[in-house]
Formats: C-alpha cells, structure tokens, sequence
C-alpha cells in the first residue's frame, strides 16, 4: 500500500464545513487503499488573531511563549479533523509535534526541522489509522515547543514525507498550481505541469506564494515528489520534482517579478580592498540582505560607484547605515531608489541553449525598457528595471519566450 | 524559601487585563522571595467555545480528539500570563502537561491525576524561574493529552502543591471564600476563616461552586492547607485545612442546600431480600446515582414502599427505569415529585455535641416545615423538604445555630 502525505492550508481548514470537505476527501483517498498522513494548519485567520493577542500583552512578546500560544491554532484544526474522519467512520489520531517528534533546533519562532522520529507516525498508518499531524509546530530536545515560520506546515509535510518514504507529498491549497507567471498579471499565464526543485527555488516570488522555500530545499535533498493543487477544484496541480531530460527542452519555465524591491548607490568611494566589504559587514550585522550589488570603477581609477539592491522592508535601516558609513568613507553622495523592480526569467533549459539572455535583453530594449543592473545563476537571469515597466516587461518576455505554449 | 502554588480560574485571567493584573500579583508574592507555581485555568467561555466548536463538527465528538482541542484552552493562557510575567521582568516559563509530566489514567474527559514527576518543575523553581503551569490537562503513559473534567484546574494545583510539598495551596476566584450559607440567600451569611476538608466535603453544594470536590479529596489525602480568595478583592478568604481541635467547639459550620433533587416512590412492592437491590442495580448500570433511600413495610409486612431521591437530571430517566421495573414487580404505583430540596447542616464538632439533630428537627417544625427524609453522616445532617420552604428553611437554622457569630 503507498504512503501518502497530504497537507492543508488555512484557507482548505478555515471552517467546520471546509474540514468537513477535506475529511471527505482524505476519506475517500483512505477507503482507496492508501496508509495517509494528513499535515494541517491553523484555519484560516487563527494564527494572526493569536498573535495579536500576543501584541495586546506587550510589544515585544518572549518568543518560547509566543510559540507556546500560536502551536493551539494547529492543535484546534486537527483534533477537529481527526473528529470529523472518525464521525465518518475513517480510523484516525491527531498527533501533535510532541508526539510525532519532530525535532527542531531551538530557534524559536523560525525553527529548523532537524529530524523526525518515524516510529510514532509509522505505528499509526501500521494500525490502519489516518494519522492527522499538527505543521508548523515541533520540539526540541528539551520539549520546548517551537515554531518552523509562516508557511512552515509545507516544510512539516515535506518533512514527513521524506521520512515515510512517501509516494507523493500533496499540498493542497487555494491556488491549483505554479503558473508560468502570475495570472492575475497576464492572462496567457499557464500552468506548468511539472517544474524542477530548482526551478521551483529561483522562481522566488511567484513559487513563494505557493510553497515556502524551506520545503523546496528539503523536497529536493530527499527527492520528495511534491503535487501541489486545488483543494476546492479537480485539477491536476503541478508536479515538483527532480529534474529529467524532458524538462531541458524547455528553455524558460516561468517568468517572475519582485516589486519589493530598492535600491541604494554610493557614489566616489575610494576603490582599494575591503571598503565594500565594510559596507556590507555593517549591513549584514543588522540583518539586511543584499540581492544584486554592481560597481563602476572611475576614469582615473581611484574612485568607485557602487550600487545594490534590499528589499523595500530594510530600505529605509539600510539608507541610514549606508549614509553613516558614507560619511566615514567621504563618499560623494548616497542616492536611495524605490522605484524598481526585479524582472527574472528561469528554466533548467538555458543550461543547454545559448543566447536566452540576448534574447531577454534584445526583447526588453525593443520595449524601451531599461535594464539598470543584471545577475544571471545557471537557471536565471534577473534585471532590475524602473518598477512601471514590470507588467509590461513580464507580458513581452512570456511571448517572446512563448510560455502560453505547452513545451516539453 | 516557602514554595507556593496558586491557582488563577477563568475569570480572573478572562481578558488581557486581567492576566496582566494576575502577572503583577504574582510577580509581587515572587519579589517577596517566594518560589512560585501558578496554575492557570482557560480564559473565561473559552472552554466552552472550543466545546461549541467540536458539537458543531459532530453531535457526538470523539473523546480524545475533545481533550485535544479543548487542552488548546489552557495553553493559550499559560502562554500569555508567562509573557506577562517576562514583560515585568519576573523569569517565568509556562509548562504544558506533558511538560510538567502531570500524569492521568486516560479516562478521556474525566481524567484522574496519578502522579506528577516533580523534578520537571522543581528545575523551574530551583532556577529562579516562576512556573506557569496549565491546570486542567494531563497526559497518560502512552503521551495522550487529557483533561480533568470541570473544575479540574483545582485538582490540578493541588496534586502540585502535594508533590512540592507547598506550604500553601492559594486557590483564586471570583468568590472571596466559603460561606456559612450561600449569602445570595441570606445576608448574614458569614465567611468562614477556616473549615476542615470534611466539612467541605460535605458542603456539596455550597462548596462545590468554590471547589472542585475532587481537589478537596486530593488536599485531604496529602494534607495540602487551600485558601480560598478573592481575585480582585483582599480579603482573607477561607483556609480548607485538617481538622484540629479549636473545630470541635463549632457545632454547626454551614448550612447547605441542594435544589436539584427529585423524589420516586414505589408504592406496594414484595418486602422480599433482592427487591429493592433490582431496582437500584437497574439504575446503577444506566449511571444514575441515587442518594437518600426510605423503606416502609406495610402493616401485613408483605408489601413495602420505597422512596428514594435522584438529581432532576436524571428525574425522567430514573422514572422510565423505575416504571418498566414497577410494572414487573406488581408495585401499586410508581410517584414522582421533583417539587423537593434537600438542606443540610454541617459541623465536625457535632461529633462531640448531642441534641444537634433535636434542634434542626424542632427548629424547622415550629416554622411547619415538614421533613420528608432524613439521612446522616458524622459530620452532616440532611432532611428532604419541600422546595418552597428552603429559604426558610436556611434562614431559620443559620439563626437557631448562631452561624452569624464568629465560633471557635
């Protein structure tokens, strides 16, 4: 019989009748033939109103505790969907992290899974019982209760999936799949039928919002073949999964974009060894993570400008450190942009084909459009552009590439 | 250093407010130089409203999944009250059942606590740190959450108080302590300074709204000393201790009363040995407890009458049983009255005291309060009245026996 591993997201759980609904389909995968483990979040809303509860106490809530509160959200959606499979006459158990035994670092609120004791959960799908498991949520050594982050129920299914040898890892969600691009912005965008680990990594933004990237990392170190899809509609979802011969014919898989982005420039700093990097130590030491970095060396050589992107969150932190550290290193000036944008195309493909980037360059020049700085990896080619032309930019490249036609 | 444990209800932690007002109580009583333990039940109507939640799923909720969904209750509480200690700068740690390993049978529901590993919260204590533990929940052998029951919370910090050998256990509510009779029925009704856990016991319905019944037999079995108090107000409150010799002196310490009684009679049943064993043997098996039991023979001595008493929810229950049971016994007729009430007067000194029995029959004859049955215990006296004289009824005792004078 296979293992499968389901997970559900907030908005599948978000009421009484949507558990109901999703009892029914674990019921009707079980009756079936199949061993299910089930990874539940909180309904949909319950985790923000508990943190809110949190930030009605104090403004600075202790993070072991705050883990300790938020955990109940998952703990409520799966002993209420292990209650409705019984109630349908489907065997099943909630199992809470301490239980199961997923083992977390102690890093409070953004833990790291470190190992899972398959024993527990194996014993349950052994007795022919569905075993309905809290995500989010696991314990350290020391029985602490943590927390893996926002999204972090994909990373606990993955997880057990990895540790059952399971099949598949179904993540069932609101959205049936990973688009080509983001549909709401053009409507040729598609849906891939499958998409590499890789692949799935780069396309930050657009793969974010469907999977957290932690769960991506862990699919691909243990080869977990993860299907995302529609909890609500019967689609086939996407298949993200190893990388095979058939995925090089395609050349670009997707195209992605970041609004969240600026970008800050600090002009006539002396060129010799170590000045960027002091720049960046002092950034770094205060958590802000930089993207692209570019710099011009001046006609005479002594001189430097040197730019790079943050995300609009630390912009405003990293202006006022980098203007600090302007001053120190007598630069001319500091300039702020937040008016960009990062436009990336990805596919495994480029790998084997020449001239991608030509034609993404030549593509975005025909338009007009800008390109201020570029960083390519093996799988991607990023620009930053002015943030107006992002709609535009992503339109021409999903043709020019013709991503609304199925490749493969 | 004196170890101390209180306990927090749901309405003194059912809002912000109030755990922030409860952290700064505790906090006081730690900067003292005490070493603290605080159970903390559910926020006010939470219980109830994840018992809402589970009913809404299904008529008939699984019970274990139940205990999971409402241990949820407490955890939310703890976790708040423990950061509201850290935001006051008081070193705090709340602790879950399993935690604090506070070990039940697993009568789902209605679990008993069979023993707590104290070296889990001696390591708090010992480390300077308050403890916030979770009332209500524990966990069984095979690491299954379970709850108490109502009230459990009670039972919960006094099995604790028990094994850190506490000098006290503080028990915090919404009531200032126990009362000669309930004061919404007579205002001079006086609070007691102390009352013996017999006597507590006995109190019933007085008592149990102060005290889960269970936690009284836990501090009499381990000899823990339980003040009652007031949340919000600083009052002395009431201390449920062993009994000592000062008690002797008090007659009568309170009158009680229990509205929720209901009388059947059987009338002209065979005085044969087994009868009246078949009845309540049937009753029994359907979980109806009876309590006080009258037997008359008939003047040929081959036919009896038997009365006895059940509470009113089990009235129409017990009369369906009753009535099958009549029938097949011949009995004459099967009577039912749920117009009845039971008043009580209890006092560990009525042990050394004779003619206290004399004066309650008296004193409620002079008012033609007729007394139906009678039952009594060392330490109690109970008559079956009709329901419209039991305000009278407790009027008249609390004055004949000066229950508004301090005794002792």
């Amino acid at each position: 019989m296979a293992i499968i591993v389901q997970k559900y997201g907030g908005t599948s759980v978000g009421t009484i009748d949507k558990i109901r609904y999703v009892a029914q389909k674990v019921a009707n995968r079980y009756k079936d033939g199949n061993r299910i483990a089930v990874v539940v979040s909180a309904m949909a809303g319950q985790t923000d109103r508990l943190i809110e509860l949190a930030n009605e106490m104090t403004p600075r809530p202790d993070p072991r505790e705050l883990d300790v509160l938020v955990s109940t959200g998952e703990q409520i959606s799966v002993a209420l969907l292990a209650m409705a499979l019984k109630d349908m006459g489907v065997p099943a158990r909630s199992l809470l992290a301490h239980q199961v035994m997923i083992k977390t670092d102690d890093a409070f609120n953004k833990a790291r899974i470190l190992d899972i004791e398959v024993q527990s959960i194996q014993r349950v799908l052994d007795a022919g019982e569905v075993g309905v498991v809290a995500g989010f949520q696991g314990v350290t050594e020391d029985q602490e209760i943590t927390t893996l982050g926002r999204g972090g129920s994909d990373t606990s299914a993955v997880a057990l999936a990895a540790v059952l040898n399971a099949e598949v890892c179904e993540i069932y969600t609101d959205v049936d799949g990973v688009y080509t691009t983001d549909p709401h912005l053009y409507d040729k965008a598609r849906r891939l039928d499958r998409i590499s680990y890789d692949e799935m990594l780069e396309m930050a933004s657009l793969g974010a919002k469907v999977l957290q990237t932690r769960s991506v990392e862990f699919a691909k170190k243990y080869n977990v073949p993860v299907l995302v899809r529609s909890t609500f509609e019967d689609n086939g979802g996407t298949l993200v999964t190893r990388e095979d011969s058939d995925m090089e014919g395609v050349v670009v898989s997707g195209i992605a974009f970041d609004k969240d982005q600026a970008k800050i420039t600090l002009l006539g700093i002396p060129d010799r060894p170590g000045v960027a990097a002091s720049i960046f130590n002092v950034l770094a030491q205060n958590n802000i993570n930089i993207d692209m970095i570019i710099q011009n060396v001046s006609a005479d050589g002594k001189l430097a400008d040197i730019s790079f992107t943050v995300s609009l969150n630390d912009f405003a932190k990293a202006m006022q450190i980098v203007k600090a550290q302007g001053n120190t290193l007598n630069a001319r000036d500091v300039l702020g942009d937040t008016t960009i944008a990062k436009l990336s195309i990805v596919g495994v493909g480029m790998r084997s084909h020449a001239g991608v980037a030509a034609k993404m360059f030549d593509t975005l020049s025909r338009e007009g459009i800008n390109i201020m700085m570029i960083s390519t990896s093996e799988i991607k080619i990023s620009c930053i552009i002015d943030e107006k032309y992002i709609e535009l930019g992503v339109r021409v490249l999903h043709d020019a590439f013709e991503l609304d036609k199925s490749g493969g």
